[in-house]
């Protein structure tokens, strides 16, 4: 058994440089940390191209044979893992790219310019939670494969189609499948949430944390929602804001 | 005018140990970043001892003039602040001590051994947004004043109020005023939530991410919800799952 024992080992240095977008890019590979996380990449069945585990890993069952498997020492294991204690497991995944869907039924989440990784994430576990259809980020909206967005999304990106896309496209595919539109930006013409009934087929547009939607997206929406603050609170944060909408529009 | 010059400066040091929990009690202050933040404080007239700030801010008409405030380099400031950019604006206040309520009517957050700031501060916005008449921190949850749970929080805890101490102790004394108690644990017994009729007077149980709450905790509870999951995601981030819970119940 081999065991690679250093940070510099050349594929440790090149796995390391996938903490950035245009290296995650270039080699259309990303890194995924943690064992609950490599579990459920297995569990979901999903084309892993490496594990990189420390030894305290061999007598795991359910570590899959077939899988071209690396074992690294404590420290290499530190030195790939994101956060401070690592657990000294990761695989590693090719990029996915989601063909267009075959049809616009079912509900549908439209991410536009959210920045913070943490309510991406957890926007995309709350989708899957909710069996939605997919979930679309738009231009701006943070990369989908950095470990912040994958710790928050809990293996949820195994689970449902996550587009990448231009939304002004989606909004005339969903339009022309006669799906009705919902933004999320309070505005004189935004409807209390409650007062719309329960559905199956729609979309959701939730908005940049401190700018909200984008006016030319605004102007396609087909009614605009806001939930009622009762408190000193100025707003939700958008994924509390993106959860209850979900869960009470959602049929 | 002075301006302090270097993060050597007694006050600088002292005021950088304030990350620690352990040197905010000492202390008995903790120390809040960013324009909104310390906008919110002077909005809600706290009783801030401080304000620290780059002669950027020295044109702002709403700095107080009654609080004492210092003026910083950048590199003061950069050696203050908790994120990599650093606004320049800091503010000091007293940690807030909240005498127990005077009526248990109105709904309450308890928080039951949460860990992540995030999720805490999230939680607390959600709550004031709510209109909650308070939320509890629990033995276990993580500290209010971190730096992560006041950039979350927004200000919330400037507009209701937030106790920390033993869930034992305020379910008895809910139990007393005959507030209904629900739980949100995932268990043989708990109710699907849309079964609950919304109502104005609850307190409502969330536990830890990974472990759910204690168990003698979840024995004094009325009832137990949950909430129905339809994709394939084990279950909501907490915080979401509150945020369903509250403006689903809350009347």
């Amino acid at each position: 058994m081999t065991v690679i024992t250093s940070p510099k080992n050349e594929l440790i240095k090149s796995l390391r440089k996938l903490t950035r977008k245009k290296n995650r890019e270039e080699q259309q590979r990303y890194l995924l940390e943690g064992v609950h996380l490599v579990r459920e990449a297995v569990n979901a069945q999903q084309p892993l191209t490496m594990i990189l585990a420390t030894t305290d890993f061999q007598q795991e069952s359910w570590l899959p044979s077939q899988v071209p498997t690396y074992w690294v020492t404590p420290a290499v294991a530190q030195a790939l893992g994101a956060t401070v204690t690592t657990q000294g497991i990761f695989a590693v995944l090719p990029l996915s790219q989601e063909q267009l869907p075959q049809t616009y039924t079912g509900t549908w989440l439209l991410l536009d310019g959210v920045q913070d990784p943490g309510n991406i994430g957890t926007m995309v576990r709350t989708a899957d939670a909710a069996g939605l259809a997919g979930v679309v980020l738009g231009q701006g909206s943070a990369d989908l494969y950095s470990d912040k967005v994958l710790r928050a999304m809990q293996g949820s990106h195994f689970h449902i189609p996550i587009y990448q896309g231009d939304l002004n496209d989606w909004l005339t595919a969903l339009k022309a499948a006669q799906v009705p539109i919902y933004g999320s930006e309070l505005n004189p013409a935004a409807v209390d949430f409650h007062q719309v009934p329960a559905q199956q087929n729609f979309a959701l547009i939730m908005g940049n944390e401190g700018n909200g939607m984008q006016i030319d997206l605004l102007a396609q929406t087909d009614q605009n929602l806001y939930i009622p603050i009762q408190g000193r609170a100025e707003s939700l944060n958008v994924a509390i804001a993106a959860g209850i909408l979900l869960f009470q529009l959602k049929n």
